[in-house]
């Protein structure tokens, strides 16, 4: 299949959680994971999000180091990789943060059951690419992607994405910060959410490194797809 | 407050999920780590779970090496160390594996709304606490555990007797080891589930240990209680 070198980058609490059962973005990690996470932006070719952490949070997904950005149009790279929306519905707000700020191209994909003004709308802002007829056909749009000449892709979350990719075999690798608070809540989104996987078909993962930052731990999974 | 030193020992997936959607009882970790646990039930005076995971994985709870067990005996305390099921309305089945496998004392803590002909058979198998309306009220429950001599309690979940005992304050250590499998579901079991925390409010921890054993990782977390 063809499709990009794909890991997900994601900070949850010691039980698993990644925001509260309201949804409301938390600070799980800190300043070095920040930083971390800082670095694997500006060595990506583009960043994908799910339309619930866009509603939820309205993250700009920009590189924030100057040196990077800098070192990013040295190369003579956008100063920002490519931002990418999974929006079935084209539900994603014209003044979200992505639009707003930063430099580059963004994209949101769509589903073919998009009503077609918000699509028209939303190609003032991104391109748009229409995969799937309900929800976002994630290997079709893995496929496009590449094509594109995306070949480095982070993820971003959240939960349910998260699910769609992996559960899809799309994904190669998992950086998860463990910082050191419980959320709890049998609602709270976690790292993987959506259908969930049955007893003896889990996903297995290999663990690359496991190491101590700030208060928590940062582990590093490969997924090992079949 | 009178209650006894109370740890959670745990295993979860890499996102956080104690079983699946199913609630079907999962392998998560290998033979080290469940040789730790067999050392963490021997040095307890008892170790409690929730009715939920008797009704689901109906454990035994028994300490497995014959060696742990005539350590205990020699000392003059049972092979095992007291059992305990925090079941409000006495739902635990009377040919529940607690009851059949093991020796010493079993206690089924109910809330005053259990109904009498249950309380009655169950008393039959167990010493019954009564503590509590509608829920066993917890800290009362500890509050009587304390007075009967239990100084050091192992709690073995599942997700919502976590929640309660850690809401009320009354953990001071937890283990987890993070086992290499995916799970996800937005409804399996977490380490931690119930209400959940609200933003501002979350439980914080200190990391006191951070260990790759086997394919995963343990880590051992000092629950930093007001
Ligand atoms: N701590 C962290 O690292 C972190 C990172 C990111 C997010 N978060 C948190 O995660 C939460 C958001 O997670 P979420 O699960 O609600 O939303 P999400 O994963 O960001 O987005 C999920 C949405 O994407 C759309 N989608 C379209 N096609 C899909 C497909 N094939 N597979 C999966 N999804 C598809 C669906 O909505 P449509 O059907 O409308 O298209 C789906 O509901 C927020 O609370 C946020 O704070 C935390
Ligand atoms: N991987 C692991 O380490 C591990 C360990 C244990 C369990 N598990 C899994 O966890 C799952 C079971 O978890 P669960 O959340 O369903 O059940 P649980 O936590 O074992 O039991 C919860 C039940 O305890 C009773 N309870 C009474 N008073 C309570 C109070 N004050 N606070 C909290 N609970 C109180 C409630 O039922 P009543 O109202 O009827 O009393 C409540 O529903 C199973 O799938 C099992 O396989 C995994």
């Amino acid at each position: 299949m063809n499709r990009p070198f794909t890991f997900i980058n994601s900070a949850m609490s010691a039980d698993g959680k990644i925001s509260t059962k309201e949804r409301k973005q938390v600070r799980i990690s800190g300043d070095i994971d920040f930083d971390r996470m800082d670095e694997l932006r500006a060595s990506s070719d583009a960043i994908m999000v799910g339309i619930g952490t866009v509603l939820a949070d309205d993250p700009s997904l920009t590189v924030k180091s100057r040196y990077r950005r800098d070192t990013r149009k040295n190369k003579g790279l956008d100063e920002d990789p490519v931002r990418i929306i999974v929006d079935s519905k084209a539900r994603t707000p014209l003044n979200a943060d992505i639009f707003k700020k930063g430099t580059g191209m963004r994209i949101v994909a769509v589903s073919s059951s998009a009503p077609k003004e918000k699509v028209d709308a939303l190609s003032k802002k991104a391109t748009i690419i229409t995969a799937g007829d309900e929800k976002v056909d994630l290997v079709l749009l893995m496929g496009q992607l590449s094509s594109m000449g995306i070949q480095r892709l982070m993820v971003e979350g959240g939960a349910t994405l998260n699910w769609g990719l992996l559960s899809n075999g799309l994904v190669d690798e998992v950086f998860s910060f463990i910082g050191n608070i419980f959320i709890g809540g049998n609602s709270s989104p976690t790292l993987v959410d959506g259908e969930g996987f049955l007893k003896g078909d889990f996903l297995p993962l290999e663990l690359i490194s496991s190491e101590t930052i700030e208060e928590g731990v940062l582990l590093k999974w490969k997924v090992l797809n079949k």
